[in-house]
């Protein structure tokens, strides 16, 4: 029923030399530049980023994948100041929701400003304002600026993120008129931390629709004007869809007799490209792994529908390692929400990842907890994707014995036609790009792929507290 | 650290008999009356409701126990007329959540007829509306009318339900001026299991705000005045919460260096008795279970504050048995939203229901998935409710092998000061009913209470399809 395409890691760009990863899941150091090594020590860490499991055109690869190498130096840039794992990863987000703006180079850095700025102090209206103001038209994911339109023709985004070693959880859903929805989840993370509110109120860790935007403007995020969160690609695929149900209903109508097998003949047309929400997960130096998601949802979902990238355990999980645990793991997915929401596949992928052969615990967890899962008996297209990572201190595999070392396994797969990733450990020049694809003839939303690499992240005693 | 009520069933009200089932969880029937034998065969089930975890004053116990009473009376009369358990789960939770405006017999009545017509054809508008005219302000209930205010005086429910045959799940956050927000919930539900939308759309499972509220009205559901949510009681204390912040929040500013400290010492000043959220959890006659939750979440929240009650795999669960599970279990929960997500308590409780003996295992989830759970390392007041019915046909304790007999055990759990349960077969005459409270000198969220009884249901060959 289902094929697997199991090909070791395979990683880089076209003009990039081959990976430095073997083919066999062993433990390697990545090989280092001369300029690297420099950073060595000060600073360690490793992000894996997604944008999105759907369907990749090869004219768009090059840009897909430019926005994913922008995400991982965001998140390493945050690892080599120090930053934990929360942090990075919300770098990361920031850079894949934000990818729609950061072709000028002045945006960019301007936005990069921001994100500095907003991590650190979370005061970001006046820089962030400034750079949503040179915002151009021109998206690739699905995820904050730029998203899918609902029926409605607004953009609502769900975003969460949590954080592996406090173990909590903060989320928006249907949330419109704010460009960077993972910023807003995770301040309600560390507000949260913080402790309750006045009067003994527990403070909230989800919050939806305007009270979302309200509490947001009010925490120093500033909002965008709706009219400037759509762009001309957007509202050109909104009028397509709408003419195309318009369409399909239509011909209901007339043939109502039919409706049922009209509903299921005409399920392709949906195309899967729709689908490609951001994620990003990461390690910090000292272990601890966050992880986060954010997507514009469902192309013409109904106004208030909320996906998985904010329901808890369902868009990312992350877990430090415990007495429980003998890894620190974490998960981003991507796809069809309602499949991943009634999986919950990021919390599963994350108890799967337990197991000792970690390629094999996700490539069961894929196929028994997703495409076979009893959760989606009805359903014959199951589509998603995931990123995963897990990772532990391995004292047999140390250089020396003051050398402590981070044994990093990551791993991503997809039941949908590509799925497009980035990865980079704070000790490579560059991150690197890859996009999956299904092996030809296989049926996405039935197959699957699966590929992933080993780091061994290396610190020196003196940096570590 | 905590310690342990360990009451063997004791359940009845004042006025009934002593309990039909023994102090050991052993297999018995229950007690019938020569009525109750003649709907034996034609129709079999178990419902078991909560009117919340919280503190339930002992003036007001006589209401809140007539509200559970009535709500599984309301469940029991959907399943003797051949209802699947996810109906009749509804039935019971609509009727919990209007148990503010059921007090007048006439209304009552009213609001029975609008339920079943509801259940049957969702095409409810004109005789609800009608009976919601009716409404009577005196709440027994946080859920749909009469439920918490939040911050800015306004009424916003969540609600979820999960059926065990198809393993779905439908649910509505925060949504206004829907009295009966289950009704939204199961609509979702159904809803989707008719395959997906025009134009190949899948059918959303979770909706949220006005979105959510407009494809209830759109969808049949009527809609309810905001100004006819709100009671007398709700607003008097919206009210009080009001001037008890602003009291707290002027000291915070006069001494903000003490403002942490502040924040810890008046946790106790929100009153436990803000977290009853209603929730009934149902086995029907061929052994399919559903669970289902409603919410009006927590006093003086943030304005879109999703809490567990809209949360998959928080506020409810409910999984038949399959070849992985020997067991079909139900779980509806009630506490603090935020603590119960975090954990997923009602997903971790149906989990520990698989093993051997069912008190020793939801004593076990209580302690390690709740009070101890890793995910609340920070809390040290961790408040929440379970109630847990898991059954399966015994082909051992059958009378005769032309008799098929289910057996039930069911069970609740709380570490807040109390909860209300109330619970009947299709066997009964009328409902049995408990305050189950923490013992003497027990501190609320560090220590649990638990109970529970067994039912054995008879069905004979005949009324088996």
């Amino acid at each position: 029923m289902w094929r697997v395409m199991e090909t070791p890691l395979n990683c880089a760009e076209e003009q990039q030399p081959p990976p430095a990863f073997p083919a066999s899941w062993s433990t390697v150091t990545p090989q280092e530049s001369p300029a690297d090594r420099n950073d060595k020590g000060n600073a360690v860490g490793f992000v894996l980023v997604h944008a999105g499991a759907g369907y990749h055109s090869e004219s768009k690869a090059k840009e897909y994948k430019h926005v994913c190498k922008r995400a991982c130096q965001r998140a390493v840039d945050r690892l080599k100041a120090g930053a934990l794992a929360v942090d990075a990863v919300t770098a990361a987000l920031v850079e894949l929701e934000v990818s729609v703006c950061v072709t000028a180079a002045l945006v960019e850095l301007e936005v990069s400003v921001c994100v500095t700025a907003a991590l650190v102090e979370l005061e970001v209206s006046v820089c962030v304002t400034a750079a949503l103001v040179e915002l151009e038209d021109s998206p690739f994911t699905n995820a904050g600026m730029g998203s899918n339109l609902n029926l409605s023709g607004e953009i609502e985004c769900d975003a969460s993120i949590m954080d592996g070693k406090s173990l909590r959880y903060g989320a928006v859903g249907a949330v419109s008129g704010i460009n960077n929805p993972v910023l807003v989840a995770n301040r309600l993370l560390s507000e949260a931390q913080k402790g309750k509110l006045s009067a003994g109120r527990i403070p909230p860790c989800f919050l939806v629709g305007r009270g979302a935007h309200d509490w947001a403007v009010n925490h120093g995020i500033p909002p965008c004007p709706s009219e400037k969160m759509a762009t001309k690609f957007s509202l050109s695929a909104y009028k397509r869809n709408k003419h195309k149900m318009e369409l399909a209903e239509k011909v209901d109508t007339g043939f109502n007799h039919h409706s049922k097998k009209r509903r299921q003949a005409s399920e392709t047309e949906n195309g899967s490209g729709l689908l490609d929400t951001v994620g990003a997960i990461v390690v910090d130096r000292e272990g601890n792994v966050a992880a986060a998601v954010s997507s514009g949802g469902l192309a013409m979902k109904h106004p208030g529908r909320v996906g998985q990238a904010a329901h808890h355990g369902c868009g990312c999980w992350a877990e430090n390692t415990s007495t429980l645990n003998p890894y620190s793991t974490a998960v981003s997915t991507s796809g069809c929400g309602e499949h991943l929401i009634r999986t919950m596949l990021a919390r599963e992928c994350s108890s799967a990842m337990q197991c000792e052969d970690a390629h094999q615990a996700l490539l069961e967890a894929m196929q028994n907890k997703f495409i076979s899962s009893p959760f989606l008996a009805s359903e014959d297209c199951v589509l998603g994707g995931v990123i995963v990572l897990r990772c532990c201190r391995c004292s047999d595999a140390q250089p020396s014995p003051d050398i402590q070392a981070i044994l990093v396994e990551f791993l991503w797969s997809h039941t949908t036609e590509s799925m497009c990733v980035g990865y980079m450990s704070a000790q490579d020049g560059k991150a690197k790009t890859h996009i999956s694809r299904l092996p030809p003839g296989a049926v996405a939303g039935q197959s699957l792929a699966i590929e992933g690499g080993v780091c061994r992240l290396v610190n020196t005693p003196t940096t570590v507290d």
